[in-house]
């Protein structure tokens, strides 16, 4: 959003902080992102990706940028993206994003008119599906709008989600889709969301290859119909190497890498290092104030639950052991302070439990680096849940 | 909003619905609220409030909306509103509500000087205090600006978070704030939240009756040492009954009363009887749609953690006991369909774990009446969390 026009932006009623400012004078509470820490990590699993001879489609569900998607695709090689929403890829599409995954699925009359308009701003257009029925409707949509929708047949690898279950399900769903006026046929989406956050490596190592073989039979069961996957899409922050080593996959789509959280943080890597001390990097906070300490031994804060999501947990307080989140309510927090260091005033970063619900909440990034407030990007997609 | 254009307005894309349209052609997942049943909700704690003597303060903090705010001033008789930050204040002042409390300590330079524009607004400005170094600095900006900024001594009654504790603290604080040029002690604020949520009624009122004792007693030493309390402010949908027949509280801060949610319907009435059960309506629901019925036993909807905050537990299923929601991921609600029926594109209207940080995450409400879409609301506060 080079063209923002921050003349018009008050700051700390439409805006937390405008570039050029000093890191000290940000309104809180708001999302911070360690420019540097935010860029390694884009490299990183661009570089991944390139050496495995994957594709890498970043989710944007995580981050609702189309300013990270566009560093993701400048910076890590990412070849587009994907989001869960209609109204999401409508974001991505009108931000310039050109490839589009809504790797769900899309049923509803009014919606299918809207994915089968995307392509017409200029995004390869694609969804996934998992229903006879919606390979009709998805057709109909598309013939009518004079567009093509791309189809992933989704199965569903031990999420207990949406998806089917069995090869001949994907087959017949397959042929459907091929069959169809205004359909293609691109390949199969398996995404096995449920243990990307179990702690133990072999654990998760296990539950993917569930997943793998579930796909590598299906893959070949469509081949023997001479149906090709141009897509063979899943993988996640807790399990990309598997599906990268896996052969069989093409393309990851790793969300929670570029900004981390507390949840994602603490599982293993394969030897029983946490993956936030080493593989990735924490590049995400939300910034917030100490706004009273009436009592001794502990602060009360201004990020609470309008803040941020809990529901993997609470924030962990970044770079200090002798403070600690331990409460949250609708606008405050409370930080347990035995030995009462803390001051009215004083400000803490913290790592969300979970980024995606987090970033959902708030309406911009404050980009620092050195110190500095260096940009201002909108969460494009906010609220985009239609 | 009356002034909304709507033309300009994508329906699904920047609006779930538009006004006249059916109830069943709005965009999921959204806000809905049932206008008869808020408009009930808010004339009866209007009533109850008048015919206690009571003034009602409707708490913001739980709507974000100028709408909902001045529906409960013009049909419900409330004061004014009170709210959590100084971004929420502005936006309810720039819409027209006249009485502004921040039920909440302002504490930093830059929300110091916009606090001390607010009555610029034409809006009565009252902040919270538990800090002499604070009276010192809103003194200062409200000199600055050449305004005044009425403070309330906030009083920890019990949910731990800022407040002080003793009544000395309380008169210390109260003849600070009396000297203070550009300030005016108005009185005290003691919302004890902690409790408000407690199933049992003689427990919560047992909790209330501590906070009541230390208000008392605060109440008593300040008019002996000359200073009246123009405001003792408290009492939420949980408790209001007790402080409306404390005889010393004289102003009501209720927010959640006026939706409900699935937290606080649990909790019990004197009679033992759930408070979604006669005292109080729930008005406000999530819109959900089955997107995926891949599995016989389970639909999956669209509403999942960026539709809602689940930090008080899952929704429930509005008027069904046949279906359960049962899991949330971050797009993702899985409802267990035990006997099969519902089909994709069934429509569920949920009732919110906790109401406050679910509006927090929507645009909009939808208001609806006898099956057509009456009213657009914009969450005006919206992510005004500075």
């Amino acid at each position: 959003m080079k063209d923002l026009n921050y003349a018009n932006l008050e700051v700390g009623y439409d805006v937390p902080a405008v570039p050029g400012m000093d890191e000290a004078d940000i309104q809180t509470p708001c999302l911070i992102l360690d420019l540097d820490a935010l860029e390694r990590n884009i490299r990183k699993m661009g570089d991944f990706a390139k050496s495995h001879g994957m594709r890498h489609r970043s989710h944007g569900k995580m981050h609702k940028s189309v300013d990270v998607q566009h560093l993701q695709q400048d910076m890590g090689g990412a070849c587009g993206v994907c989001c869960q929403k209609v109204s999401e890829a409508e974001v991505f599409a009108r931000g310039g994003i050109k490839d589009v995954l809504v790797s769900n699925q899309v049923t509803q009359p009014e919606k299918i008119k809207r994915l089968a308009n995307l392509p017409k701003l200029g995004a390869r257009t694609i969804c996934c599906v998992d229903d006879l029925a919606n390979v009709a409707d998805l057709s109909k949509g598309a013939t009518e709008a004079g567009t093509q929708i791309e189809c992933l047949v989704e199965i569903d690898c031990g999420a207990g989600r949406c998806g089917v279950t069995t090869t001949p399900e994907v087959v017949a769903l397959a042929k459907a889709i091929d069959a169809a006026p205004g359909l293609k046929f691109t390949g199969i989406q398996a995404y096995q969301g449920a243990m990307q956050h179990l702690d133990d490596y072999a654990e998760r190592q296990s539950k993917t290859q569930i997943a793998i073989e579930m796909v590598r039979d299906a893959v070949d069961a469509l081949k023997a119909e001479g149906l090709h996957c141009d897509i063979v899409g899943g993988g996640g922050t807790g399990s990309y190497y598997f599906e990268g080593a896996s052969g069989v996959y093409n393309e990851l789509q790793c969300g929670s890498y570029a900004f981390m959280d507390a949840d994602y943080g603490r599982i293993l890597d394969k030897d029983g290092k946490r993956i936030d001390d080493g593989e990735w990097e924490n590049a995400l906070f939300i910034l917030t104030s100490v706004m009273s300490h009436a009592k001794a031994d502990k602060a009360i804060v201004d990020a609470g639950l309008k803040a941020q999501s809990v529901d993997s947990g609470l924030p962990t307080v970044f770079g200090r052991t002798d403070v600690k989140y331990v409460k949250c309510s609708d606008e405050h927090g409370v930080v347990a302070d035995p030995d009462g260091v803390l001051k009215v005033n004083d400000k803490l970063k913290l790592v969300p439990g979970h980024c995606d619900p987090t970033c959902n909440v708030h309406d911009w990034y404050v980009g620092v680096r050195g110190g500095k407030v260096e940009t201002l990007w909108p969460v494009s997609a906010r609220g985009k849940a239609y």
